[in-house]
C-alpha cells in the first residue's frame, strides 16, 4: 500500500485519525511514521500536546506497521492493540511524529507461524514519538492478530 | 467545580475531548467518570472503539480527578500526565465509560506534600473502562504536578 493508500484507510476507518489531523508520512517494508499537528485538535490546558494523542498516534502507528506487513505477506488476519504503555519524556511544543521500530525477525517469525499455525499471534511493537527532532515519548504496544481465513490450509 | 464546569474547561482546553464527544457523567471527591459514545468519532477498523481512544479517555479521567482535587484542597499546580498503560480486556461494541478509582489517602498525602514542600509530586491513579456495565479496559497512569505558585511560603 502506498502512503496515499493508507491514508485513506486510515481516514475511512479510524476517524479519529482524521479529527486529529493524522498524515501518513513514510510507509516502508520495516517502518512507519506518522504525522501529527500540535494545533488546533491536538492541544492540551498547557498548550502542548495531549497526552491521550500522543498515545492514539503511537498506537496508529504500531498498528499500521503490523497490518501492513500482514497484508505484505498474505496473511489474512485482523490485528486489535492487546496493551499500551507510553513514557512521556518532554512536553511536546509543535507537530510531532509517530516512528515504529523495525520488529526483529524472530519476534515476526514466531508472531505469523502463531497466526497461521494456530489462528492467533501475539507481537510486540515498539514506537519512538519525536518533536524537533527529539524524542518526547516512548511507546510499546502488544498488537494481537487472529486469523480471518482458513489460510488456504483446507480444501 | 459542577459537572458543567468540567465539560467546559475540558471541551475549551484539549479540543481532542470535543472531537471524541467526551462527556462529563460524574465529579465527586473521590471519584470521576467520563463517557464517551462509540460512534461516530471513536470506531475502528472492526467497528469496536479505537484503542487511541480507550487510551486518551482514561488520561482524561485521570487527569480530571487529580486536577479537581488539587484544586479543592486549593493547591496551585499543573498537572500533567508522565507514564500511562492501558490493558485492553475486551472489544468494546457501544459508549464506553472511564471512572477513575479513588486515589488512597497514603499516597495523596506524599503527592500534595511533594509539591507544596519541594514543588513537585507524583501520584498514580487507576481507571476502569467500562462498556455495557463490564470492563473493557484498565488504566493505570503517573501524573506528576508542578508548583504554579509560592504557596504562601514566601512573604
Amino acid at each position: 500500500m502506498s502512503t496515499e493508500e493508507v491514508q485513506a484507510y486510515l481516514t475511512e476507518h479510524i476517524p479519529l485519525s482524521a479529527g486529529m489531523g493524522v498524515e501518513v508520512i513514510e510507509v516502508s517494508a520495516g517502518r512507519v511514521t506518522l504525522g501529527a499537528p500540535l494545533r488546533p485538535a491536538n492541544l492540551n490546558h498547557q498548550s502542548t500536546a495531549f497526552g491521550g494523542s500522543v498515545a492514539a498516534l503511537a498506537i496508529l502507528a504500531g498498528w499500521t506497521q503490523v497490518h501492513l506487513r500482514l497484508q505484505d505477506e498474505g496473511i489474512e488476519a485482523q490485528t486489535v492493540i492487546q496493551t499500551s504503555s507510553v513514557q512521556y519524556d518532554a512536553p511536546i511544543h509543535g507537530d510531532f511524529q509517530a516512528t515504529s521500530d523495525p520488529i526483529a525477525e524472530r519476534d515476526w517469525s514466531r508472531f505469523t507461524r502463531g497466526i497461521t499455525k494456530h489462528g492467533k499471534g501475539r507481537v510486540h511493537v515498539s514506537v519512538r514519538v519525536t518533536a524537533g527532532g527529539a524524542t518526547a515519548a516512548t511507546f510499546t504496544g502488544a498488537y494481537v492478530a487472529l486469523r480471518t481465513s482458513d489460510g488456504g490450509l483446507s480444501g
